[in-house]
């Protein structure tokens, strides 16, 4: 099933058969790399990164990726392209195409890659498209999952903060509806979530509640998925920086109603959401999250070359 | 002759003989390429890409030749070097000298490498100096024709658009005069042809004509050559922008009037000269130009190596 | 002793003992790097440079130093990286430590890295701390007196122009404080010695004098270390350039008073302190200094990893 995608553009794209294999690609290449350091599938192979948006984490791990893969990468931006001479996403894309085996992708369009898959010849990878989906983010989130609870089943999740803008949010929560999940949505009336994903959420049949404090959730939850809230979204609105913080932000004083077992997770660049003094919580499963991100998406790059 | 080549720095250090040595040389990287997919010639080596302007295909076919020849790169622009800080172009070229085996260089300063490559013990390649010259580009464009129409002799080349600021434009006609070339020139009054390349032309006593339409030449060319118009060189000036289209831009409509064989180029990015609905038209080579760009830059680096 | 190291955050770390051990290592990888072109020490490791700063020769030879020793470098800065969203530091050095072995950071922030080092779990090297420190650049500062005159003991040390704002300068005075060294200080008021380091070199009753001209230290000198002299540090005061230039500036003139197996270095980038006849004078190492950086920085690496 999975060898059939030939692009990665959005998580409607998956099912619990090829995420199965995907998932299970992941975890063989996790143990290879611990041993060996680095392999050389993409042996001679150049992997495009174009990046019209800063980003650390997603940049840096496809970057290491195609490494730890043995394969060569070529950065081009917008700053550093032609886009600042007027040239279309298309005709850099035919560019990249003509030097390239595979192109990541992350820019500000929204949807402009739906359109363009089926005029580019090399396989493509959503990198984040506007506002739009992050679908390598949700994967890597449910690997994550995975692997610290061993199941995606049976599980209660909790959503932390910006679930109306967050393009992460989005991905995630249509490729958690693969498995028998409940969600609990925790946020303010101005980020609460879009109606889009509520007739998803409504027209799948998908046990979901929502709240507006993190206590209301925190005794219950399995997997605490905390997210970044941008204060310029907010711009123009009256909002009570206190009351925002007092019921998205994670503190250890929270954490103590919380379960044992409980996987704290946020896709970062976090602002101020988690506090640091909870990093070295055996529950803060973030940082492992980061390093998982490296293994999902060098399946997902050895899937498509 | 093409080994005495030191540097590459504009096209009248081209001749009938080193250039055909130069085309053998990037078939045969074509064909090698094409079936090993790296080579390792720059083992060991660093190319150093100074690139101060911004550039989409010229930077990432030096970048992907270099890798594909087996070698590292250096990337330095003038927003991360020392440049920022006051430094001079000769002062970073003698710390590129001092890390690296070769140097690539875009700059937006006109006629500054003629004066810095006897400064320089490390090769220069110029990619491009401000609106001086762009000589890879050019030998790109004689090899697509090559390539295309298997000899570049006895061929009608007609350039269409900003024949006063397009450096490529200026390196193209200097280097077809090498061979048994017409030319003819289609441009608006605003954009014809600079003193300089009217005074070489009629030096070297080479036929060309000028027009106002690319309707009138349509008929006869063998290489129809186009090139991007950049609305801010027009800045101040009355122009009609329907004007500029309905003489310069290349539609499907005029291309009912054209050879069977005509072969349709643009050095990219483009603007809206080649509507893309073009693209797909077997006579557009304008891809497989850039394709081949990656070759003749291999072939280049290899010679001066 | 060299071994015990597990970051490079300042020159307090080194004494004579993992001096000497580091340059003899730096001697070898000279000689090896000269006959081989490469090595695989790195083989299958990613290191990471994380430079918010621009800089040519510190983050080329940084990058070249990687490469020629077989390993991968991940390159942000604070454009691309999500430092833009807010990120602090800590995270983006937490992003770093998850996907590469060791990591390089020029950050504008002086000490930051002082506190970080206890929380990164990989090696950190300082490649610049706001006017904090610059220990790599002293490093081979050392290393070059050393290769230029098989000694760094009973030497005059001149240090000319920039004296309280210059990172390098702090750095070089308190490393060469290891060895039998007297020094001059050639400044103008508003550029002199800081307290700071007056202090230390009090402390440690090392011999110093103070000077206003070059022509005042320039015949007794065996190494004259010219500086940068930023005039936007002189913002808002009242200087006569004119005076500067006579007092700070080195000219073909004033070095004809100078020994014959005077040293002349400079950290570059350079203004106009030392004018580019000089370049071609044997006395000037500043290039092979910058040359010397590479096989330092390889020796670090090295050491760390």
């Amino acid at each position: 099933m999975a060898s059939q995608l030939s692009h990665v553009i959005n998580v409607s794209q998956f099912n619990r058969d090829n995420l199965r294999a995907l998932f299970r690609n992941s975890s063989i290449l996790k143990q290879n790399i611990k041993k060996s350091g680095k392999l050389d599938i993409l042996n001679g192979k150049i992997i495009g990164l174009y990046f019209d948006e800063p980003s650390s984490r997603t940049y840096g791990s496809f970057y290491v990726a195609v490494k730890k893969l043995g394969g060569d990468v070529l950065s081009l931006n917008s700053e550093t392209s032609s886009t600042k001479k007027g040239e279309t996403l298309y005709d850099t894309l035919k560019c990249i195409e003509t030097y390239c085996d595979l192109v990541v992708i992350r820019t500000g369009l929204k949807d402009s890659l739906e359109d363009l898959q089926s005029k580019i010849k090399i396989p493509i990878i959503n990198a984040g498209d506007g506002d739009g989906e992050h679908p390598t983010q949700a994967l890597l989130d449910v690997f994550t999952i995975r692997e610290e609870r061993g199941t995606v089943n049976k599980l209660i999740v909790s959503i932390i903060g910006d679930l109306k803008y967050g393009r992460t949010v989005h991905s995630l929560i249509r490729l958690l509806s693969n498995y028998d999940i409940s969600f609990n949505f925790v946020s303010i009336d101005e980020l609460s979530l879009d109606e889009n994903t509520i007739r998803f959420l409504e027209g799948k049949n998908i046990k979901y509640n929502s709240y507006s404090s993190i206590n209301d959730i925190i005794e219950t939850t399995d997997v605490l998925y905390m997210t970044r809230i941008q204060k310029e979204r907010l711009n123009g609105e009256e909002i009570n920086e206190e009351f925002i913080e007092r019921n998205l932000y994670l503190t250890q004083e929270i954490l103590t109603n919380a379960k044992n077992n409980m996987v704290i997770m946020h896709p970062l660049p976090r602002n101020n959401e988690i506090n640091i003094d909870i990093d070295n919580d055996p529950r803060a499963a973030y940082f492992r999250q980061m390093e998982n991100g490296l293994y999902v998406r060098m399946a997902l790059i050895q899937l498509l070359i």
